[in-house]
C-alpha cells in the first residue's frame, strides 16, 4: 500500500508517482506526446525526456488548438513564504523554455496571501515583502522575455484577480473544498476562499482579449488539486479548461521527496554561500555501501543516491554525460567524497551565474510587474 | 415567543426590537447618549428622538474619545442588487447628518460581490454595473460633502481592500461563520469569505494613517452581525473595535417588518414614477375601520397605520406637525383616501427633489470614487 499524502501544503511520505497519477486522475506523459511536443520544438528539454515532468491534463487537445493556430499562454505562480530552493526553480525553468519554443506569453502569479492564509507562523502580512521581491528578483533571473512575461501578487493585483475569483467562488462550496483539500470547519475562511484566487490567471487572458485563449500550466504535482476543482468551474464560466503539464518534486539531499524546510540540510536555497552549499551536499545521502572498498566492489545505486539524482534533475543537460554519471555510481568508480564535491562545485557555479542575473533583474522589475 | 428571523440576506416574521436587542447584545439607545449626542450636534435628528436608529454598540467609547479630541470617521454600505428603495436612504440620510455635524469624513463601501454571492438569481456580476450606478448617484444625492467623503466598490478597490480583508479572514474560521451566519455546508466559498471584506473599511483608515482612528458605523440592524464577528478580530488586530449605531427597517406599505422586494407594492423605489407612487401608496395597510363612518367613530391606530409611520420614519420631520398626523388618525378625523393622496403627493415632491439632486451628483462622481 502506498502511504503518503499529497496537498498543496504538505507532503508526507514516499512518494510513489505511478499511484498518485491514478489517485489524482492525470495522465502520464507518453512518448507519442513528447514526439507531437517535439515536432514544433525540434530538441526537448531533458525536464520532459527524463520525466521530471511526467503527466499532464488535456495536453493533447492544446496541441490540437496549437496545430490550428489558436495560440497558448502559459500560468505558473509562487506562493513565497521565504528564500526560493533549487527544486522551486523547475517549473519556472520548464515554462521559460515554453515561452522560447512556442513564443508565448507567460502570466506569473505571486499569491502573496496564501501562506499567511495557511501556515499559522506567518502572522504579518506586511512582514513577507523583502521575501517576496527576492522570490520575484529570482523568478526574473531564470530568463523571462520581459515583453512577454506579467508578474502580479495577489494583493497588489486584487483590483483585477477579486472580481474574477469571486464569479469561481461562486461556483465552489465549501464542501468541495473540503473533500479536496481536506480542509476542517476550523479552517479560515481566507484559506477556503484562496483556491478561486489560484483559478484566475487559468482563464483571465480571455477575459482580457473577449474571446477563448488556450491556457497551459506547468506546476509541481502538489498544485494539482487547485484545478482538478477549478477546471470545472472555468469551463462552466464559458472558457477553455486550462491544459496542465505537471512536474515531480526535487528530491531533498537527505532523500526525502520533497525538499523540506524544517530538514535544515535538506534543501539548497538560491542565496545560499558556497560554503553552505558544500557543508549540505556533504551530508547528502547517497545510498553508497558502507566503506569504500564496499562501494567499489558493488557499487551504489544511481536511483537512491541524491547526488546522481541533482545531476539528473538540474545540473547535468547532457544525457551522455549524466549515463557517465549514473554508471560511475552503479560501477562503484567514484566515491561519496569526490562525487559530492563535483556537485557541491557544479551547484555554486550554476548559483554564482544566477545571481549575477538577479542583480541585472533588479533593474528590469517595472517591466515585469503589474499592480491593479 | 418572537417568532422572528434577521440575517443580512433575509428578514422573516414580524420583528420585535426589543427581543433582537438582547439576541444580538446590542443596547439601547437611551435618553442620557442622546443627550450627550446633542451636546455636541446642539439638535437631534429625529431618526434619533423617535428611536429609529434604536441601539448601539459602544457609542459611549466613541464620545469619549471624541470628547477627548479624537475624532471619528463613519462608514456605511450598499449592496447593490437593484434599485435603491425609501428604506435604503436611512442609514445613509443619518450618516450624512452625522458627517454635518461632527465634521467627520465617510467611507462608503459598495459590495458588489456581495448579492452576486449569495444571491442564485445573479448569475452575472458585470450585468451589475448600470444598477451599481444608479445606486451610486442615488447616495451621492443624499448630500455627502465631496472633500470628506470616499465611495468604493469591492471589485475595484480590491488592491487595498483584499489584503486587509486576508489580515481580518485568517482569524475568522468557518465553523464561526457558520454558526454567525447561518451558512452551510453548501454555500459557496465566496460567500465565506466575503464578510472579511465588509469588515475592512471598518479599520482602514487607521491602516493608512498608521494610528488608531476611532470609526462609527451606522447601518440597518441586520447588518450587525457582520460586526459582531469582525469586532472582535479588529480588536485582536489592534485596531479600535468600530462603535454602531442601529436603525430599525423602514415598514413595508403593506405592513411588513422590512420592505419585500417580493411583494411588488410593498416598497417605494427611489425610480418610481409619481403614478407608481401614487398607486402603491392607496394600497397600503392603514389599520383603518371597514367603513368611513366606524373610523369616524372609533379612529384608527397610528403604529398600525402605514401612511403614520412613513410619516414618523421619513416624510413629517416637525413633531408637532406629526403628533396631529397621529391624532387625525387615532380620532379618526383623516380617512384613508385622503390620508393617502396626501403622503403619495410628499414622497413624489421628495422624490422629484432627490431627482434633480442625483441629475446634478453626474458629475461629481469622480470627486467621490476610489480605485485601487
Amino acid at each position: 500500500m502506498a502511504d503518503f499524502n499529497v496537498t498543496p501544503w504538505n507532503v508526507e511520505g514516499k512518494v510513489d508517482y505511478e499511484v498518485l497519477e491514478k489517485r489524482f486522475g492525470i495522465k502520464p506523459l507518453d512518448e507519442q506526446l513528447l514526439n507531437r511536443i517535439k515536432k514544433h520544438t525540434k530538441d526537448l528539454h531533458f525536464f520532459l525526456t527524463r520525466q521530471i515532468f511526467l503527466a499532464h491534463r488535456e495536453l493533447d487537445w492544446l496541441l490540437d488548438q496549437y496545430e490550428k493556430g489558436n495560440k497558448f499562454y502559459l500560468y505558473t505562480g509562487r506562493a513565497p513564504s521565504g528564500g526560493m530552493t533549487l527544486g522551486h526553480l523547475i517549473p519556472f525553468m520548464m515554462t521559460r523554455w515554453l515561452q522560447e519554443k512556442f513564443g508565448a506569453e507567460v502570466y506569473i502569479q505571486i499569491p502573496d496571501e496564501e501562506k499567511f492564509l495557511a501556515k499559522k507562523d506567518i502572522t504579518d502580512i506586511d512582514k513577507l515583502r523583502p521575501i517576496i521581491e527576492d522570490n520575484v528578483l529570482d523568478i526574473i533571473a531564470i530568463g523571462f522575455d520581459p515583453k512577454k512575461t506579467k508578474i502580479f501578487l495577489d494583493t497588489d493585483y486584487a483590483g483585477v484577480l477579486y472580481k474574477q475569483a469571486c464569479r469561481v467562488a461562486k461556483r465552489i462550496t465549501f464542501s468541495t473544498v473540503k473533500d479536496a483539500f481536506g480542509l476542517t470547519n476550523e479552517a479560515n475562511i481566507g484559506w477556503i476562499f484562496y483556491t478561486s484566487m489560484q483559478a484566475v490567471p487559468a482563464f483571465l487572458k480571455s477575459v482580457e482579449e473577449g474571446h477563448n485563449v488556450p491556457c497551459l500550466i506547468p506546476l509541481a504535482v502538489d498544485q494539482d488539486v487547485h484545478f482538478r476543482v477549478a477546471r470545472d468551474v472555468i469551463g462552466k464560466l464559458g472558457y477553455y479548461k486550462p491544459a496542465i503539464l505537471h512536474c515531480k518534486f526535487l528530491p531533498g539531499l537527505m532523500g526525502d521527496s520533497k525538499m523540506s524546510s524544517s530538514v535544515e540540510t535538506d534543501a539548497i536555497y538560491l542565496n545560499d554561500n558556497p560554503e553552505t552549499v558544500t557543508k549540505k551536499v556533504n551530508k547528502a545521502l547517497t545510498g553508497q555501501q558502507a566503506t569504500a572498498e564496499l562501494q567499489k566492489k558493488h557499487g551504489g545505486d544511481p536511483d537512491k543516491c541524491m547526488v546522481c539524482q541533482y545531476y539528473k534533475f538540474l545540473f547535468e543537460p547532457d544525457d551522455k554525460k549524466l549515463e557517465k554519471i549514473f554508471e560511475s555510481e552503479r560501477k562503484g568508480k567514484i566515491l561519496a567524497g569526490e562525487h559530492k564535491a563535483d556537485l557541491a562545485k557544479r551547484i555554486n557555479r550554476f548559483l554564482e551565474e544566477h545571481r549575477k542575473k538577479k542583480e541585472q533583474a533588479r533593474s528590469k522589475m517595472d517591466q515585469f510587474m503589474l499592480k491593479s
